[in-house]
């Protein structure tokens, strides 16, 4: 193993902040800090020093115990393995490294008052997803971070680094507030120091660092208590099965089974069924867990119970360091389950009302309901995972605007899909959106018909679930994720030179100020009437392509009738009567027309969502 | 009530037969006779006569009591419910209904021994599936009945009568056997008195009379006699949903909670989804289930429990009476569930080992799961049904061999449906079929490319649960369900004046008899190797349109290789060395050719089916 490690250290010469001091040191030790309180008395520290594996350890304060000292293949690491009383109060104390004739070393280790209250992220919200290279860029200072290994700053190449950062978003948080977002969810905010496609953010190379280039932890954490100041919450972006080929466990493994090894590069079959499948052979069920996503994300081995640590408590600590309210879980379906399930009920067991929901790309109800909590379609696991990206519900959006109505086909595969919600055990904790940075944009997506636009956002909005908007889809950003990853552009305004500035009102042309103001209108209903959070929903059987559905609760009752059609069509709402009742008028949401309930006549794709009066 | 009943009988004055005599009479009781040793000791009968209600009843039998006589609002009816102890010896009793004054009317009641002691239909089965007016015509003397309604006798229409018959079906029984066939299902059998296309029998106008046109209730027991002397089994096609409009019942109800009753004609949606959706308007649920399915076929009213009796004791009957195994559930999603699930406990708690299958014409899993025993798919409600038609794997195996090999398409969408089974309870009680009654037939709906036949036919014998033929299937029997009904022509050689005879060796061209002999072999393969019948199944993930699958138990393993291409390929056989293990050959089961299992070149569409050895 040693040899292994020098002959990678070799390999890896160019890199040489990897490699450590060669006298004795603490390079670090993660979790930097715990906290008192939490029900799991149990912490894990991983010290890496140079030769740290030599040194006895020892500390000494009341109410925490040194239980034992794990050293693994690579000498310059060590494991502490602390047990935390419930009697323990807030402090720091040293942490002592003795060896025989040698100078001790020393760090100060400090547990602190936890004070993360979340009540997590539901249907009462609105997600707003942000690219953070990409939003804005509040300070041009840390565009370029010398020393980094992606050095590359270019608006003109979707693959280089933009320069958006946290202050951007800091400083866009009235924009957005304003809009009626009441949640952010950035793309991964750890260090990615790679050399290539750093921006997205999902090959960390660091599990308890914000990437420089974004700024730093204390800007985060004071981007999420601005948020909080607003009324706003704070989802992170968690990758558990991969980190990035430059992250310091892979260049430097404390061990050979902290990520999965193959003879020869083997990637994923991006097959989740293999997973599900009673009749998947093993070869396939460890091709999708084991096999890499991508050339430069090492496929983390989470069958080791130091890595499940490790990972878990980095989770635990951004959760109490920056009061985050929520985590979406990167490529879910790629993890094991087993360690899913173990890592979900530890981050529930400290805050209950956290919220967490896994990215399942899959393509049918069987595929994504296997992934979700409880064992209500006869999964042999329970996740725990309590919601989903929902991807049914996105592919039956778009067929139902983009295809032709039929047995199963347009706005009926939309239908049966909510139809199937008796599948979950809880389906308005999936997560609903209309695009998201891997995907088409909305609008491109929808041929840039202005009618079907608003027609998803109503949708999007008077559904059930939580909804996400992708940034600048309210100002009509555009484009297709292949074959040049245009769905990731910069919001216009966001950098200091920018021509033209989306985020004012002044800066959007005619359409754009439409589709803002449609949006905003929508957003903030829903935000101040919990009829469209958590109101009861019911859908009718779309008839001729006319499709209606409401939502309602004992205060209030709002009715949503689509055309699908190529043309304008009357809907006759007698066979409504049930939800209707002995109403006679409806209050356009969006416009505030009020409509007579009789006989109703809706454009070509077009959508009413009415406020029953 | 009385005045709607005369007027039914005044517009329906054609239909004579149904009014009763003026004089009293007991015109009939049903059951017509009863058995001893049920676990339900409650039998209740049907008792229809002239003002029969003005009568007293008794009886006097040794463990039986009359618990109670119960009027309806029809006086021509009676409903006696009966007490049969468990010791109560076989026998017969008269039954006595006396009016001051008259003469009292008496009607002898049987109550025989048990005799059926069926295994039920299972995995190890091949089933196949005849439209007995359209297979073979035993009896020229039943093919026009005096006094029945529809008259017409014409093999020229697809929707007149051709002829086809009982003795028919018995004088094929070696020709079916000597197939593979183990199990017959025959498209109702049950009296449809009905103006027009009184030849599909889904709409039965008695519940306890054979169509005499078939022939009488005992030819049917010897038929089925007959199949169990060879080892065969029989399966009874069952409406719980409808009735004809000829039905007596429906003529002359005993009540008007008989049938669902609408101002004007009301027809189903056939939308399933409104059955599971957790968000259904009542009105839409309504719709589906107390809608008919047709103009001719009243919807019973499942929430009578009168009705419920009559149809589940007429259930029973016929499985004693005619020593049946099996049951096809017709239009299964249409019927009140909490009903299905009552009658399926009644029926099992008598014969644990019977079986019985639903039609569920639904797109999807979820949609299909739904309607399974158990509640492994978080449905509300546990129907009991222990299988269904397996219409999700029908769509797959035609995406399969006609679609184009794609992420979600072609060969992995049947990957996907059998990876989706963990949703079942158990998925190997779900039958399998290439082509039914209502569908296009196979070799049409796959262009008449031959390689694709026998790849669905190796599908059908070779993949996870009980495999059903449709009758012709085997002699490359082809043609549209529409717009022409041609799926439902005549087995030729079936008429004793047919021009050709398929049935015969000497009657089928080379083509013909290469596909006989095809089936023939598999099906018989099938038949003597428990390894494709309740084998474990292992599937692996397609690849370039390939797709690879083993079924295998502790004596033997089959591997069935598909090339879902354009052009021949070769595949590799290495990745399937879990299975395949030290194994150097095997022998194509159909042509016994040994093949080297390196690497093996599969034809445009085809599929070989190897036994390794």
């Amino acid at each position: 193993m040693i040899k292994r490690i020098i002959l990678i250290a070799l390999f890896l010469s160019a890199q040489a902040q990897i490699l450590l001091a060669q006298l004795p040191n603490i390079e670090r030790i993660e979790p930097m800090n715990w906290w008192v309180g939490f029900k799991n008395q149990s912490l894990q520290l991983l010290v890496r020093g140079n030769k740290i594996a030599d040194r006895s350890v020892s500390l000494n304060y009341p109410g925490v115990k040194l239980v034992s000292v794990q050293k693994v293949e690579n000498p310059n690491y060590l494991f502490l393995n602390l047990q935390i009383s419930s009697a323990t109060k807030p402090g720091t104390f040293p942490i002592l490294f003795s060896k025989s004739g040698e100078r001790v070393m020393k760090y100060n280790y400090e547990l602190k008052s936890r004070t993360n209250r979340t009540e997590g992220v539901t249907n009462k919200d609105l997600i707003y997803l942000i690219m953070p290279d990409r939003f804005a860029n509040g300070d041009v200072s840390n565009d370029r971070v010398e020393g980094m290994k992606d050095m590359s700053l270019n608006r003109d190449s979707m693959y280089h680094r933009h320069g958006g950062d946290i202050q951007g978003i800091i400083n866009k948080l009235p924009y957005l507030q304003d809009l009626g977002v009441t949640t952010l969810w950035l793309n991964p905010v750890l260090e990615n120091n790679e050399y290539k496609t750093s921006y997205h953010g999902y090959a960390n190379t660091e599990n308890y660092q914000i990437d420089r280039r974004y700024g730093t932890n204390l800007l985060y954490k004071k981007l999420v208590d601005e948020c909080h100041k607003r009324g706003m919450k704070m989802i992170k972006d968690l990758v558990h099965n991969h980190m990035g080929d430059q992250h310091f466990l892979f260049l430097d493994p404390p061990a050979n089974n902290w990520f999965h090894q193959w003879p020869k590069y083997t990637g994923t079959t991006y097959k989740d069924q293999a997973i599900f499948d009673p009749y998947a052979s093993k070869a396939d069920q460890k091709l999708m867990t084991d096999g890499w996503f991508d050339k430069h994300m090492p496929d983390v081995d989470q069958d080791n119970p130091l890595v499940r640590n490790y990972i878990t408590q980095s989770h635990i600590w951004w959760i109490e360091f920056a009061g985050l309210d929520g985590f979406r879980l990167d490529t879910y379906a790629y993890n094991d389950l087993n360690y899913m399930a173990e890592w979900a009920k530890a981050v529930t067991r400290e805050f209950p009302k956290f919220t967490f929901f896994g990215e399942t790309w899959v393509h049918g109800t069987a595929n994504q309901v296997f992934f979700t909590e409880g064992r209500t379609a006869n999964q042999p696991i329970n996740t725990h995972l309590q919601g989903v990206t929902d991807f049914q519900t996105y592919f039956a959006i778009n067929e139902t605007l983009n295809g032709k109505f039929g047995w199963t086909d347009g706005v009926n595969k939309l239908y049966t899909v909510l139809a199937s919600d008796y599948q979950y055990k809880d389906p308005t904790r999936n997560v609903l959106f209309l695009d998201n940075h891997d995907t088409d944009r909305f609008l491109s997506k929808v041929g840039e018909d202005y009618e079907k636009f608003k027609s998803g956002v109503i949708l999007l909005l008077s559904l059930r679930g939580i909804p996400q908007l992708y940034y600048g889809t309210e100002v009509l950003m555009k484009n297709f994720a292949n074959p040049d990853g245009k769905v990731r552009e910069d919001f216009a305004g966001g950098w200091p030179n920018d021509q033209t500035d989306k985020f004012v009102a002044e800066g959007r042309n005619k359409k754009e100020t439409e589709a803002f103001n449609f949006v905003k209108k929508l957003a903030n209903y829903r935000k101040h009437n919990p009829v469209l959070q958590n109101g009861k929903l019911m859908q009718y059987v779309p008839e001729n392509g006319m499709y209606v559905y409401f939502r309602y609760n004992d205060q209030k009752t709002v009715m949503v009738m689509m055309n699908t059609n190529d043309t304008a069509e009357k809907l006759d709402t007698k066979r409504f009567e049930e939800r209707i009742g002995k109403l006679k008028t409806g209050v356009n949401i969006v416009t505030d027309e009020r409509v007579a309930l009789d006989v109703i006549e809706i454009p070509a794709k077009g959508t009413f969502i009415l406020e029953l009066q």
